[in-house]
């Protein structure tokens, strides 16, 4: 199927950044893709635009009540000067996972993919070049009826947005250490944690704050039941290496799927290492370190691709993992990934999507 | 302190609405308030200017991490023809603790209430006059900074709009049908619960949807650890009179310290009612139904100040309350409150604030 969207082209292109000025997620490229949902009407009026405010009503619904779902993707120069994305299919399936949680009316999976593709090959130029360097790419909905009722809205915007972003390891991979949470909760069984929404993000800051007074770098969550059962980090998915077996928690309805995670669970099976996707608890963790069996643990997500876990903060006390370098795991992991979506190494798993 | 704010008075006033096409939340007076806040520079520039649009870059915070806060208060016209506000220092004191858990910096209270008063005073003509018709306040802030990194916002909007909502019980207090809810979850303990932010009303939609199209105007919200002990009712209080005492859950971090949950307990005081804040489970409330000392139970908030819960629907089955009719405390309650708020009882409460 083939989707035509509307193309107004900017008349003031901006100037594109410098590569040592590119950081994560401030400078924006040239264009953006929007299409409105109207109720009755559905999804409709798919166009690609310059880069824009958005003019709102104070009373729109996502000032109020929070109802909004985002994605996180990248889109990469290939060895070879190809666009490549990575798996962007799996995000919008997960979008619409998302929508389904917020009450928001699913979008064409398809047609979102289509308008990516056109708006990538558009801002083509805004992609860096530098190793390691690529385009950050976010697709997000918001409800926009202009209405206090605490209630779906009837009018919604699926919005694109994309910016250069820099290596995230301009001076190599450098484990970070990690404060597990105790009294904060990111998520709960029967609440928004697989879902990628604001408010998820919005209740982790508090943590996040406590964190970084500490000196530490991110939080590992524990589940909201038993506050015993390690959930993620930060806002990554968490591995750990015991014994000769890549553990990571199971995906239970609290925990976000990542579609980091998914790549590294097909690289490692590859590979025949042991890989078990359970329930794990921190009190497991911690008699693995003491058993000197806790070989390796990394945050695995779309920005860092792999954060090396150099320390865990736990109940008062300190935990060197692997000396607080990164592990033979993770390094393998990073370079199969970054070798995939950099075009470096063969794609044997199907991941890359060619923008032609 | 006198705080003085520039005004730029609206050049098109609109026209307001007729007493029966009121609603809720739909129709906004000619003014707002708004207050920026920069990182370095603090609150600053308050003004009131004609009721319009937001202007946000795409990349603004509150579209992608739900970094925001709300309250929502009441003015009325009294017997006197008098403005009164319904304990507005409150909604302030609430404002700056969801502030807190949401990492956002505080306002100052004392000035927030004269924004408002003076933005009442400049709509006083949009205030309704009809019976129980009252004028909404819709207080929020939002997180501006256009950044897609997940970490408090540097750049802030306080906002206040207002609303003109007619009578929540045009025709009579009418009791609701409620679904204890097992499957969803609003809030855990260690989460954002006991703050006002969108994350919280989100999450609730989807709830809100099953218990619709089961026929039930509600959800009555259980804890998000044991799935057992009753916290809220939709976005409401909850009061159980069992066997002569009026028993409502203890704040306990995940339920919504609400203002006229306290007001009510302190009607209940004075009038020698018995009261009890404790944990209570719904096993407790369904056995106390087929004793046959299950009295009453209602929802308290702003919106309605008291909704009365004519059934209980749990696990399949369905427990009617009162016969399904509004009981004594709750009437009481009622109309002690809007007795107050329309200034047809004296407030020996000190809970009004005329605005001059």
């Amino acid at each position: 199927m083939t989707y035509t969207f509307k193309i107004e082209h900017t008349r003031i292109p901006k100037q594109k950044p410098a590569t040592d000025q590119l950081g994560f997620g401030k400078i924006f490229t040239d264009h953006m893709f929007i299409l409105d949902y109207t109720e009755g009407q559905g999804w409709h009026d798919g166009r690609i635009v310059p880069y824009q405010p958005i003019l709102l009503d104070p009373s729109a619904m996502v000032f109020h009540y929070g109802q909004t779902v985002f994605e996180g993707m990248k889109a990469y120069i290939t060895v070879n000067g190809e666009v490549s994305l990575f798996r962007p299919e799996r995000n919008f399936a997960r979008l619409n996972a998302s929508n389904a949680r917020l009450c928001i009316p699913t979008i064409d999976e398809e047609l979102a993919l289509e308008a990516l593709k056109q708006l990538v090959k558009l801002d083509r130029d805004w992609i860096p070049t530098a190793e390691n360097t690529s385009l950050y790419i976010r697709p997000f909905i918001i409800a926009t009826e202009p209405y206090l009722g605490v209630s779906p809205s009837k009018k919604y915007q699926f919005i694109i947005i994309m910016s250069p972003v820099g290596s995230y390891y301009a001076e190599g991979i450098n484990p970070v250490k990690i404060l597990v949470e105790k009294q904060y909760v990111r998520a709960v069984a029967g609440g928004t944690g697989e879902a990628k929404t604001g408010g998820n993000y919005a209740s982790s800051l508090k943590a996040q704050e406590v964190a970084a007074k500490e000196g530490y770098a991110q939080t590992l969550w524990l589940d909201g039941r038993e506050n015993e059962y390690v959930e993620e980090v930060g806002s990554m998915n968490i591995f750990f290496k015991i014994n000769g077996t890549v553990v990571t928690p199971a995906l239970n309805g609290s925990i976000l799927p990542g579609i980091t995670r998914d790549s590294m669970l097909q690289v490692l099976r590859k590979h025949n290492i042991p890989v078990q996707e359970r329930r794990i608890s921190i009190t497991e963790i911690i008699e693995a370190h003491k058993q000197g069996t806790l070989e390796e643990s990394f945050g695995t997500g779309t920005a860092a691709v792999i954060s090396p876990i150099g320390q865990l903060k736990f109940e008062g006390t300190e935990y060197v993992i692997n000396n607080g370098e990164i592990g033979e795991v993770a390094q393998l992991l990073y370079d199969t990934l970054t070798g995939i979506q950099y075009g470096k190494l063969e794609d044997v798993y199907s991941w890359t999507v060619i923008v032609k």
